[in-house]
């Protein structure tokens, strides 16, 4: 099924499928990105929390660690089904590394479209101690070299965390959503938005902590918003950045999710967005930044064809310097993809 | 994985998993049976729309009409993750027969248990005129029996959904909560409780009609309200008796699900619930019954263990009509799985 | 941002938006004024709970004591952002007042609508012990006279809570479904409705009680379906009188709410709606009243005009009495707001 695939007594695979209901999707009946990210870790939640628990040891919970990044390759709409399958691909010795694929189901017409690969990596916290990580039982694996390359995977994600770690670090103050009358439009201060949301018994974990993934449908709401806001036609999700959960967000929290443009190409919106946490009934915490990501849209016609996107207009110096990053990001991304085409033209 | 599974050109199985959630289960931990119900439908739904359109054809969206008599082995309790598998075992001209299986996997302990087998049949309606029924493509079986016992199984159905029809006739008025200062504790005025639900555009499919799930699952909530009034205990699901849906209900619609106690054996209890549905915009429509059916549930200890249940004080004659009623169904249904056991002894 | 804004270390404004669904809204497209109601309460629930633990002190969750008057200014569509501001403009030595502001915005045309000020008085309940009122941490004033305006709208509702606590004690039973079928059109009788909740997890504060915003979702919901059976049009809500909230709602209770039109002018309708709690499991405690309000309704042509309501017809005493004082609840708005748009007049 996957080309990476694990073979021999690891875990079996599992598969989560569900109808597109209109509360998943936009007033243009496109489903929301963050609605699939969010099965996509329910998903990824469910086979790794399996595979910690399967040796005779300490029971424990897989937390989402990190994601990497992925793209929206076609949208789904209300009414076919998203069948999501995941299964394990590495195994570090206290992390899990989950293959996700996502295919949109027509069923009336029976025409199937993958939408979405994703890589989840997780680690399994115990039952008994939320701040002890427990050891991971190692996967078998059918050729030598899928071990190689999940290692290499695994070294690559490790620095790519830390680096994020120190950046993450830096922004304090969330993004209060301005008086947009007093601002130009496509300006940074014009599009930028929150969310603020009470953290219930049903967005946590057994552990008592959220769910990776509904931080995540959070965030890509967040992200519409502002996009919506730039464009104001019919935008959806075309990629998200790999997405680093440094810190837990507990049961009971005020979460403000908060969303900037930093970077539009001719076709695209780059916009960050922040999850801050707010224990507040707990004296004992100050409020903490707990994730951030970059989410990709681009602007669709009534046919479904990309629109091009008023470019964004730069005030301030960081807002010239963090446009420069994202431009560096999306040439980055771009020759990327250009390669592996060349590869697989080659091949 | 089913004996009965059907080969050949015949739709894949399917398989939905989810966690279960802290809104999922009772104050006890117990997951509603309700629950699992919609799950198993939207199982079906899926598989069997599917199966509908696989042909050149009439696009058209599967509409539940009968839900076989199916039993709770197990209560699923909150963070447990709910398999639920589901194939095509058979077809006639103008529906499908769904089997589904329910395992319920404790992903800390590794442990697995049969939930539910339940048995489903499905309409196709055209999605332009809901109220054709479309011809249903024909499968395969792999061996002749399979075609004959499905159809013994479709004739079967077809016999009882006709009787029950006329007999959901008769009940015309919605029960209604009491006022129960004035009732003797463990009459059935006592208990008898409704609730009432606007029904919102994600309660409905694609033709703008409630999901079966959707109605099956606010049914075993009144359901568990009636046994909890009665018992003051927690309460669990033990089966539900064949359910058939005779009318479907329209968005909008505000829907009267109510429940009465009609039987109680030393460690169970029958409830009798209705749907009744008011499409109130509508003028040219009255309220009607939708669908009726029979709950049993079971009175549990803190450890899990049966507890014995208050006897009903029936009042009235139809009070008593109703207890004799019950009781010859729940000796049927012991005298029924007694022939089983005996024969899967001889076996 | 608000005239009578506190200033100093008081806490920060907070803002809350969100994309309006489809389950968000009736069938002509219209946001329910309950899902307003609901976004106001969560962001007043989130900056009193946060100013309330903000200095060492017992940990507590600021519960809803009660809503004032407020006007829906201007009707909210699916697809628009509603943005919830509030800020806390008083404090007295146990309860809290907060401001909230309601913006639609529609994110395609950047046209923005003021569509609610709403006035919400929060009490802080020990989380330790649930009947322990703790001590709120004053707010600085930027000038006298706010603290002054703000003990004279303290005292004000005050006394009127007072007031509404008798003449809520009066009503004991609850309102049936009518069978229609038997009932003028246009009678009381045949427009008033029900609606029966079971009270589940997401439904309830960290101490296990009702949102106060859960509670008006569903007090909104009765009141529309009453307008909509009354005048078979499509209906909005046009404004809430002062809503008191005297007890308290437990996880687990079944909740019954109620509505009956009171009175009709040409171009509105008024509608009384109780909520009963019953907390069936916990047999020393009776089903009691635990909330009331009046809601009124307009009707609205496809074009979005007021449309002249059918006049209630009153048959009982107890109806006709109703009736008049709904007129003079009337009578009384109306001349209020002729006195505010002469002063502004004069300004």
């Amino acid at each position: 099924m996957s080309e990476r695939g694990a073979a021999g007594p690891g875990p079996a695979a599992i598969q989560v499928s569900r109808i597109m209901r209109p509360d998943d999707a936009n007033f243009a009946g496109n489903v929301h990105g963050g609605i699939i990210l969010k099965m996509i870790e329910e998903a990824g939640a469910i086979i790794s929390t399996r595979h910690c628990n399967s040796q005779a040891g300490e029971p424990c919970v897989a937390a989402l660690a990190r994601v990497e990044r992925t793209d929206f390759l076609s949208p789904v709409c209300i009414g076919e089904v998203a069948n999501v399958s995941a299964e394990i691909t590495y195994t570090s010795r206290h992390s899990v590394e989950v293959q996700v694929n996502v295919m949109s189901e027509n069923i009336l017409t029976g025409a199937k479209k993958v939408t979405n690969k994703a890589t989840l990596w997780y680690v399994p916290l115990s039952l008994k101690n939320v701040n002890k990580v427990v050891e991971v039982p190692p996967i078998q694996y059918a050729r030598k070299e899928q071990e190689e390359e999940g290692k290499k995977r695994y070294e690559e994600q490790k620095l790519d965390r830390l680096e994020t770690k120190q950046r993450n670090g830096d922004v304090i103050f969330p993004i209060i959503n301005p008086d947009r009358q007093t601002k130009e439009p496509h300006t940074v201060g014009y599009s930028q938005s929150s969310l603020i949301h009470l953290v219930g018994p049903s967005d946590c974990t057994l552990l008592g902590f959220v769910h990776g993934g509904v931080t995540m449908k959070l965030m890509d709401e967040v992200a519409g918003i502002v996009a919506a806001r730039h464009c104001k036609t019919n935008i959806v999700t075309a990629s998200v950045d790999a997405i680093n959960f440094h810190e837990k967000i507990k049961k009971g929290s005020v979460i403000t999710i908060s969303g900037r443009m930093t970077f539009t190409s001719n076709k695209s919106m780059e916009i960050e967005v922040f999850v801050d946490a707010d224990p507040f009934v707990d004296e004992a915490r100050e409020r903490y930044r707990a994730v951030s990501a970059f989410f990709t849209y681009v602007s669709l016609s009534k046919e479904g064809k990309p629109l091009p996107v008023p470019q964004l207009l730069t005030e301030t110096e960081d807002e010239k310097r963090r446009f420069e990053e994202g431009k560096g990001r999306y040439l980055q991304t771009k020759a990327k993809r250009q390669a592996q085409l060349q590869q697989a033209a080659l091949q």
